[in-house]
């Protein structure tokens, strides 16, 4: 099966917010979303070990406040972020022990992850080398020029939002972001970095309801899909 | 200042909403969603009539429960729709009078659009003939093959999730509708058709509250929204 380790990212300052509190540090239903994600992944059994990674400074507020007292057993590392995410994924990457086999990287405020759709992104970059969660998009797209003027309605079907977690060989992805910090090369997501190398990378379709909280309303949705689960 | 119409296609099944109830027709705050819908339309000063296009056979449900007592002044029509969003679109269009100089269409179950929104597409198709209200995307899009294999990740920057309204010149409209009717051609949007025949389209800045509510965690999320507003 093979040594599979997560990194998850959750040194965003969540300015988006407009709270006091960072994002990942807010309550949904009953747990900080930090806490729920890094249930997710403890509720996996292919997962053997989690690092997370936190901003600079606040790896003692994290393991007070989210770890303490939720019996988490694969939590291996707290370890500090970098400017951007990129950087901070690299950090989490770089600490994990060489033989690791696959590595999924998960957002921290991504708590409504389902069990299936981890699995899922696993067996797809076990085969594959690179793999990620992903759904189709509902808006109509135009491609447009900087000053607002459309170039373009790409067709709806060939495009994707791409999610976490994205899963790669441990050799892919550690390549794939030390050519890209050479190369002074920013993504928004980890599988630019391998598309950027050439390496072929399959989306597997998920679900909407696991999106990433960044705003007071991202959270309002969190709990209305929460509460259905639960109902 | 012109002859400014709004065609508001409310004749959508509303599938994905799971009720028994048309999306459009349910409740949001203390009135219908498409009741809400027209208020906006109504309380533009420039708007000066407007043609709802509703399922074939609800002209009567619509005129008793979403029209009666609420005072609406300028519904000048109810008329039934197509097959699908873009003949309901043109049935609406085909009533308009001939003088009419800009028409505005904009989605029934997009209620909570702002004054200063509408106004400001107006002035845009008023200037350039084609115009639409839209917002960067936030997700990170990958471009796929039908076997769900990325070919490119587009720069994010270029990439706008259109809405309504969307407001053109009467003439160009209706002749970018004829032209797809007869070479069969079916878009997700007005601007596409009008993209089609080579014509400029601007996209205006607007707002992530100007959501299109589809299914129920839309309606808690523009729940969401309207109690911020009220607040």
């Amino acid at each position: 099966m093979g040594n599979i380790m997560a990194v998850i990212p959750a040194a965003g300052i969540g300015s988006r917010m407009g709270s006091g509190i960072k994002k990942q540090y807010l309550m949904l239903g009953n747990m900080p979303i930090l806490a729920r994600t890094i249930r997710a992944m403890e509720d996996n059994p292919e997962i053997q070990g989690i690092v997370l990674v936190v901003g600079p400074g606040e790896e003692a507020y994290c393991r007070d406040y989210i770890l303490a007292g939720k019996a988490f057993s694969k939590v291996m590392a707290v370890v500090p972020g970098g400017d951007h995410r990129q950087s901070s994924v690299y950090n989490g990457l770089s600490f994990l022990p060489g033989e690791t086999q696959l590595v999924l990287i998960h957002d921290g405020a991504r708590p409504l992850v389902q069990p299936g759709e981890i699995s899922r992104v696993i067996e797809a970059a076990r085969e594959v080398g690179a793999a990620a969660l992903a759904v189709p998009l509902k808006d109509t797209v135009k491609v447009v020029d900087c000053r607002g003027w459309v170039q373009s309605t790409p067709p709806r079907e060939s495009l994707w939002a791409v999610q976490t977690p994205q899963v790669f060989r441990y050799g892919i992805i550690m390549e794939a972001h030390r050519k890209a910090r050479e190369a002074g090369l920013l993504a928004t997501d980890d599988c630019a970095l391998v598309e950027f190398l050439g390496g072929p990378v399959k989306l597997v379709a998920g679900s909407y309801e696991n999106i990433k909280i960044t705003t007071p309303e991202d959270l309002v949705l969190a709990e209305a899909f929460l509460s259905r689960r639960r109902g």
